[in-house]
This record gives C-alpha cells, structure tokens and sequence, in this order.
C-alpha cells in the first residue's frame, strides 16, 4: 500500500498509502493504473502552485477494483471494476445554472483533492462508472481523457462530412481527433512535434505542420478551399489563436480546449465577419463517460497505440523528468497495483 | 430627383439623380425615407475609405414606393411600398457554405454599390420586402436596423426569462434590448451616454453606466449574482471585450455586434472555465426582415421614441456634422421624397 506525494519544486516522494473506510454512499479502490495528464505536467511545473496545496497526491486518469463499500451504496460491488469521474461540484451559486461540471465551488480529484497515484482512494459512489469485461485495466484508466475529447466533439456538434482541423497532437487533440473520425469527420491533425505527427499519421490522419508555412493556406489546399467546419485549439500557442479564425470557413466553430493562461488577442473582426462560434469546453459530463467506455468497449478507439510507457509509482518522478526533457511521448500510464 | 453625392473627406454634394430603367428581374424605386447607420458614420469619417470608392451614394436603410416593375417580376408591382435587404452575395465560394449574407463576395448597396440618399434607385426585385398598411413610411425607413436587431436576438437564441444584457445603447443596441424584451428576456443595458441612458430608461429598461463602477458588480447585483445568460457586445469598446466574459454565468453566450476592426485582447481562460460560447452575428437573412416587418406592424417596437430628428437630403452634411460633434441623438432619417 503506496502513495506517491508530491512535495512541490518538482520533486515526489513515496511513502504509505493510508486507507480510509468508505461512509455511507462511498466505496474504497484500489487502484490499479493512474495516467499523467497534462494538468498534472502543469502541477509538476508549478503553474497551479497557488491552487495546489502540498503535499499532495496527484492523478485523476484512473482505473480501480471496488476493495468496500460503505452504506446507501445501489448498483456496485466490491470487485467490481471502475473508473471515477473525478469532479466534486460544490455548494452551487445561481450563476451556475445547474451545470454542476464547470461549477463555481468545483473541486478536482487529483487537482484539490487527493488522486489516484496511490494503491488506496475512498471516493463518493456517484462518480463511478463501470468497466466493462471487454476493457483492460490499462484502457480503463484513459476513459477520463477519452471522455474530456467526446465532450469536447459533443459540444461542438461535430457532424458525419465536415471538416475537423485539430490544431495540437497531444493526447487530448489526437483523441478529439479519433473521436471526431468516429462521428465521419474528416479529420487534419495540425502539431510541431515529428514524433506526434508520425503517430497522428501511423493512424491514419492527415497532418499539417504549421512550422512549415501558413496553416490556413496548407488546409485551404488540403480541402479545395472549403477550409475547417470545426476547429479545436488544444494546443495553447498565441500563433494558434491567431489563425484560428481564418481556418475556420462561414458558420465555422472553434473549440477551446486549451488553457490559455493570459487573455490572448482575439480577430473579433473576422468571427463578425464569418458568424464564427468560439466554444469553451471544459471536463465532462456522465454522458461523457459513459459514450467514452462505449466507444473503447467496442474498439472504436486505438488506445494501445497512444500509450508511450507503464511505469511503477516509485518511478513517478523520473517519468515526469523525462517528459519535460523530451515531449517524444503521448501517454504514460502508472501501474498503481504493481506497486 | 436629387441625389446627396459624398465626395470623401467628410463631404457631401447634392446633384441630380439618374433613373435607371430596370431589367429583367429589376424594380425602379422612388426613395420616401433614408436612415443613417452606424456604417455611413464610418464611412463619414473616413474608417472604409479603402472600401469606399468615392463619388459615393451612401444609404442602405430605406423605404420606397416601386415606380417601375422589370420584366419577370413577380409579386410586386408599381406602387407598392417596400424596403429593401440591400445584400448582393456575388459569386459563392466553397468556405461559404451557401451562407450568402456573409458570403465572400457580398456588396452592400449603400456601401460597395450606390445607395438610398437620392430619389431614384434600380435594385433586384429578390431584395425587397414588402411594408404593409399598418406601417408608415418612416417606420419602413426602419425596418433594416430591426432586422439587424432580429438575426442578433435571433442567432443567440434568447428565451423567455433570460438574463441579457447589452453593452452599448446606440440604435442597434436599443433595438436588440427592445426584440430580446419582446422575446421576454428581462434586459438591462448599459451605456455611458447620459442621453441615451435616459432614453433607454424612458423605454422601461433597466440601465447601468459602466464608468460609474465594475459592470460586472453592478450586473451581479442586479441579477442576485446570477449574471447574464447573453451578453451583446455593441459598443465596440476594448473594455467591454474585457468585461463580457465575466458578466456572462455558466454556458453564457456573447454576442459580438460591433465592429472591433483589430485583435482584442479576449480573456479565454473564463471562456474555458465557464464553456461559454462567442457569436459572430452580422447582417441578416429575409427571415430577420420578416420578423422585423412584423413586429413593427403589430406595434410592439416603439420606433417613434428612437427616431432624433427628419432632415431633408441638402442637409445632410450638416446632419454628420452634428453626429460627430455631439452625439445626443439616436436615429436620423432623410425624408428623400420632400427634396
């Protein structure tokens, strides 16, 4: 029973993990893998030191076998395999309007609240969502990012013929990718990095690198000037703000997916001009998990093929020093049950 | 048959118009009234001089009696009294989706081609509407700005007992409060100028004057912190693009109206975080003059109260001259007939 605690100035340390017995409504896993998220590179990096309190256990990409459940607890039982949603909403304010994902009280598992990089997390039972015996444990821990990339094309509306440009070949903009083919989009894949756009080609995308000349002249050429129905900004670069808008056709919609930590200047000129829709999206909702898991159930996802590396918890911290001295990966994975 | 000729460098002159006699599918108009726009101020004061090929006839808000009927005309004959959607789509291009109001090619009368200020004016017959009994022909002067007022209202899909709130009480912005009231949202505006504050009030809105305090305070309270479901960006001001993503609650939409002719900063963080939504919303479609038409007819827009004075076609400069130097007015017409 391990915990890996993250002491802030990038460094983690492991030590026990400290079980605690499900109240009612709650059940206790054990976790059995945890994935490294963008969020947490950013925590590591010590962008979110005001919000993240140390010490502290990150993860919130996990897969887990029910060890208890406490009271009050309908429709699962120990043994039973999971992934959590791992949004705690809050009090609710009246501006929320109900939308409990994105509320103004929200606390994240991992983020504000202890996560999954250890061998035992007691959780609210009404954030868990089943594993079916089709899925691996392995994949049951990247339905969290799977489900942040179909609410992203859920919200943006993406339709069977139109034109998908993802601008950024992380793990979230290559997965909005496959889940936007999923839906018939015809999908271009826009990134820098070589080793993202070969894996973005190995599966079968188109892919543009805007390094090497206009973006919206490449996908001009690329769609017989139809240009991008629908464009998801994952990749957080001003440039990509910049051009958004004129890859975007007539009616287009832009995704924001990415943080952009500073206000960064926007053509309204040309979303005037064009009757452009810029959408924020954030997180998901049940329905997010729930179409993720069906979607990687039936194998409609290629999930092995974006894991870059399995790692014991005890290897959290050269893991994360490896991605920030070479970003040549896509997703690492934790093996929390090994450890 | 006269005709206000604008000459460039805030100059206008005042000739003799030239009938044309129309072709297939074309209508002459004999011009009642004309309004003057937002756009003809730019154009005034030399903001569209790249797009504006002077000698000019500006007007694009306007109500005539048709006083010849082309051949192949269906619907209308001479007599009738009309307004006109003064669009021409030009060639479509493939980005343009069929969206022929915001198409790449589109020339507006009044603007890329000669428009209203003169008594005699050859247009298609597919651009007119016709003004029923009900409405006089100042009203039907007024019919374009409506119908700007309707697509806005209309493309950010405002409901019964929303929140909105428009920045910005010029006519357009008065107009989208009075169609968003109609609609039944509860609308609060908010402007600087302390005649137009009045007028709004005058009207029954609610009104708040941002150089007074933080907008977003002043809309909290006004609201019991639920903030805005709809925000209409139409001032044009930089701080109002730094304030509309705060004003707006959760999946807020923000409606961009006015013309913002460089990138602004945009604050796309609250964007993410609140996934709101930012419209683009130009011009209009016939649907948007229909509603328009309608609602004018059945009195529910109180376009007398918006109307600043009526001036004869001579005076026209003199009319920008008092725009521009104190702008306590709302709406100017030009009676045409009378010169």
């Amino acid at each position: 029973m391990k915990a890996s605690i993250y002491l802030g100035n990038k460094s983690f340390s492991t030590t026990n993990s400290q079980p605690r017995t499900p109240e009612a409504n709650e059940v206790r896993l054990d976790i059995a893998y945890c994935g490294i998220c963008g969020t947490d590179i950013h925590i590591y990096q010590g962008h979110m030191d005001q919000r993240v309190k140390t010490p502290h256990i990150i993860g919130h990409e996990l897969s887990a076998t029910i060890a208890e459940v406490g009271k009050e607890v309908k429709g699962f039982n120990a043994g039973d395999v999971v992934t959590i949603r791992p949004l705690q909403p809050g009090p609710s304010v009246p501006s929320d309007k109900g939308y409990s994902h994105i509320s103004s009280n929200l606390r994240v598992i991992g983020v504000d609240l202890p996560g999954g990089m250890q061998s035992s997390l007691t959780v609210p039972a009404d954030i868990l969502h089943r594993i079916p015996d089709q899925l691996s444990l392995r994949h049951g821990a990247m339905i969290e990012p799977l489900a942040v990339a179909c609410h992203d094309v859920r919200l943006a509306d993406v339709k069977a013929g139109e034109v998908v440009v993802v601008i950024g070949g992380g793990p979230i903009g290559l997965l909005i990718a496959l889940v936007a083919r999923v839906k018939g989009a015809k999908v271009i894949l826009s990134e820098i990095n070589s080793y993202r756009l070969q894996l973005a080609a190995n599966l079968g995308f188109e892919t543009v690198n805007p390094a090497e000349g206009d973006l919206t002249a490449m996908i001009r050429n690329l769609t017989g000037e139809y240009l991008a129905d629908v464009v998801f900004e994952v990749s957080g670069a001003r440039s990509a703000v910049e051009i958004m808008t004129t890859v975007a056709n007539k009616r287009g919609r832009i995704v924001i997916v990415a943080i952009h930590p500073k206000p960064q200047p926007v053509d309204l000129l040309q979303i005037f001009l064009s009757e452009l829709k810029i959408l924020g999206v954030r997180v998901y909702e049940a329905e997010d998990f729930e179409e993720a898991i069906s979607l990687a159930a039936n194998g409609q996802i290629p999930l092995d093929e974006m894991i870059s590396g399995v790692a014991a918890l005890e290897d959290l911290q050269s893991i994360f020093e490896n991605i920030e001295s070479s970003p040549q990966g896509m997703k690492y994975l934790i093996d929390v049950a090994k450890s």
